[in-house]
């Protein structure tokens, strides 16, 4: 159980908790928090995914199952990654798309033994954090590759690029050659026709580099990363790391299924953790206020007596879904109300007063300008609603 | 990891989730849970709670702490135990209301010895489930009361009512000779004075049998009851038992005051569990189709080759902030597409066709009536919305 406790006129609501293994995160934390799950639900809901048992704080998935037309479940989890990135606002990013079947195809035309596919691959993995030299030299210094063979890869692994490179590769003498190639390379054209009816190419690049680690991914991959931001020192964006990430995963026997096939599916993670330490962060450099209710307006009075008032009046507001709050004093001073706003953040105050009852209005004070209009009481809900959408 | 298998025409998204120690839910069951705690947390949250940590899945609780002028507090927690069972509409229900003071003060002057008021206050809540004969052999047999002491608690405990008996109570000439007893009916007095502002007295009951087992209540009490319903044959409605509750409990020590000082605290526990238990039966009996996802429209073609002006379309629908599906094929049948609306409740199909698109206009039909109008493409996302906005 917690508590609150401040000064005397303040109030302190709470809502008590018993956390099942999980961190404690204070009020602002959890307003960050919910602004974050809030957005990413809201976005698996715009695509239909209806959820199974009680969301996950640490992990949030999106994934379509089933036997569909290539590339349209794929392209669909990539708009739903670029709606959550825009939607929260971390920056500018970028989303990084490759196919296993591509990096397998280009492994084998470039000499690399079955044998090594997986620790090469690994190493390829690297190029977000090493220069390829470094890459390079771990390859066939660490791992044996021939020099020949780790230079052709070289070739291949720094492009990247959208339609043109994939028209480009698919015409390479080598590449063309190889059977998993060709198919990655033309589901690659696929996705990117999509992508570009849903106008997000823009964000998306097709970058022979990407390799991600695990091993059940038999398609598309993908992982969105953050780019540095106001940072003039760097030629290129530099990435921050890596805050979604999926791919295809054909090879998992469908759990449902009684005779036990194998169930295609394709997936999303959101870095919940990851985007939450990014948003904590910038929140605490900027000294950015964050509100921990969605208070939308105080109902006060500035003479004594007017509690009941106040009551009654808060009562309409509460029963038109306005969220509102009133101070637990019979005569507070105004001064300590509008300290109140101030302190929580609360942008509307609704001062009832003799002369507004006696003419049927209600006084809008908005806290940041200190503008004051009177509001027909029949259309303070509506006032009330208009100053408070958010943009 | 969970994943469905159905047609080959639908699709299947899921989202993954780990549980941490809870129950296994299927998406009808999550559906149901979903619309319970959006109810609550809404209803908290117009109140200017803030939410600390995760929300609890088993118990929501409110709770307002500090020093405030009496019962303003108390009443805002009936209020929004009213404002949850209302939304929820889950049947007439009623709030029973009592203070322990007035209980102790009852007690005390009907000659129960000190020694006794715990246990005899365990028989008193047994009123809601037994004759009062029956409490009152309780009392006399197994507890040792009097039963002369019994007979006078008899007389005040079967009474329940309004501002009317806090009256009469408070000229009872017994009852107004014992100072807690009298604290605690003008406490309720000034309590029914503000539930009257909320407009709410009509489910509110003062009921002298109340009493609540938990020991650290130390001023208002109350419990709100279901009511049965559609049943002729019981004269007063009887209850089919609590969904919530709470009190006031003064006399917790604030683990945030460095004195160690008592903090004055009033709080509501919703009884989630029993809501849903409540919700899915009515569900099960009544057949009612719970829809597991929130799909507003699915974007449909009756011809062939026009995946891509359905993803153009739906892309447009997403952006805007609408809830839209597409199957994941490049040809569907309209049947197949339709079908799946009936399937999954969609109320809306958006149908594109190359007629449609020559006129600038989508075909958007209602599932549920087959009625079929042509909308302006411009207008198309205003006209989703005001279909599908709720009542």
């Amino acid at each position: 159980m917690k508590a609150q406790l401040g000064g005397d006129e303040g109030k302190h609501k709470f809502v008590l908790k018993t956390p099942k293994g999980t961190r404690d995160y204070n009020p602002k934390q959890m307003a960050i928090r919910e602004r974050v799950f809030s957005a990413i639900i809201t976005c698996f809901k715009r695509h239909g995914a209806e959820v199974i048992d009680t969301p996950v704080f640490e992990l949030k998935d999106f994934d379509i199952a089933g036997q569909f037309d290539p590339m349209i479940p794929d392209a669909e989890c990539l708009k739903i990654v670029h709606e959550i990135l825009s939607d929260l606002q971390l920056g500018d990013f970028l989303i990084k798309v490759n196919d296993r079947r591509i990096l397998d195809g280009m492994f084998a035309v470039c000499g690399v033994p079955d044998s090594k596919f997986r620790t090469i691959c690994s190493s390829v993995d690297k190029l977000d954090k090493m220069p390829w030299e470094e890459v390079r030299s771990e390859m066939v210094g660490e791992k044996g590759l021939s020099p020949e063979a780790a230079d052709r890869i070289g070739e291949y692994v720094q492009l990247h690029g959208g339609l043109d490179l994939i028209e480009r590769l698919l015409q390479d003498p080598k590449l063309s050659q190889n059977k998993l190639a060709k198919e990655g390379l033309g589901d690659m054209k696929l996705l990117f026709e999509y992508l570009t009816l849903f106008g997000i190419t823009g964000k998306i690049s097709f970058d022979l580099s990407l390799a991600r680690g695990l091993d059940y991914y038999t398609g598309v991959i993908f992982e969105a990363v953050l780019l540095q931001q106001e940072n003039d020192h760097v030629e290129e964006a530099a990435s921050v790391g890596s805050v979604a990430g999926g791919g295809r995963y054909d090879g998992l026997v469908g759990m449902f299924d009684p005779k036990g096939r194998k169930v295609p599916c394709v997936g999303v993670s959101i870095g919940i953790e990851r985007i939450f330490s990014i948003l904590e962060q910038r929140v605490e450099a900027s000294e950015e206020k964050i509100r921990t209710t969605e208070t939308q307006v105080l109902v006060a009075s500035a003479q004594k007596k007017l509690l009941e008032e106040r009551l009654k009046l808060i009562s309409e507001l509460w029963d038109a879904g306005i969220k509102a709050e009133v101070l637990y004093k019979k005569n507070p001073k105004l001064l300590n109300q509008l300290q109140y706003c101030e302190d929580t953040g609360i942008p509307l105050v609704a001062i009832v007063g003799e002369q507004e009852l006696k003419d049927g209005v209600v006084k809008l004070r908005v806290v940041a300008t200190r503008e004051e209009v009177n509001v027909r009481r029949e259309s303070l809900v509506e006032e009330i609603r208009m100053r408070t959408s958010r943009p």
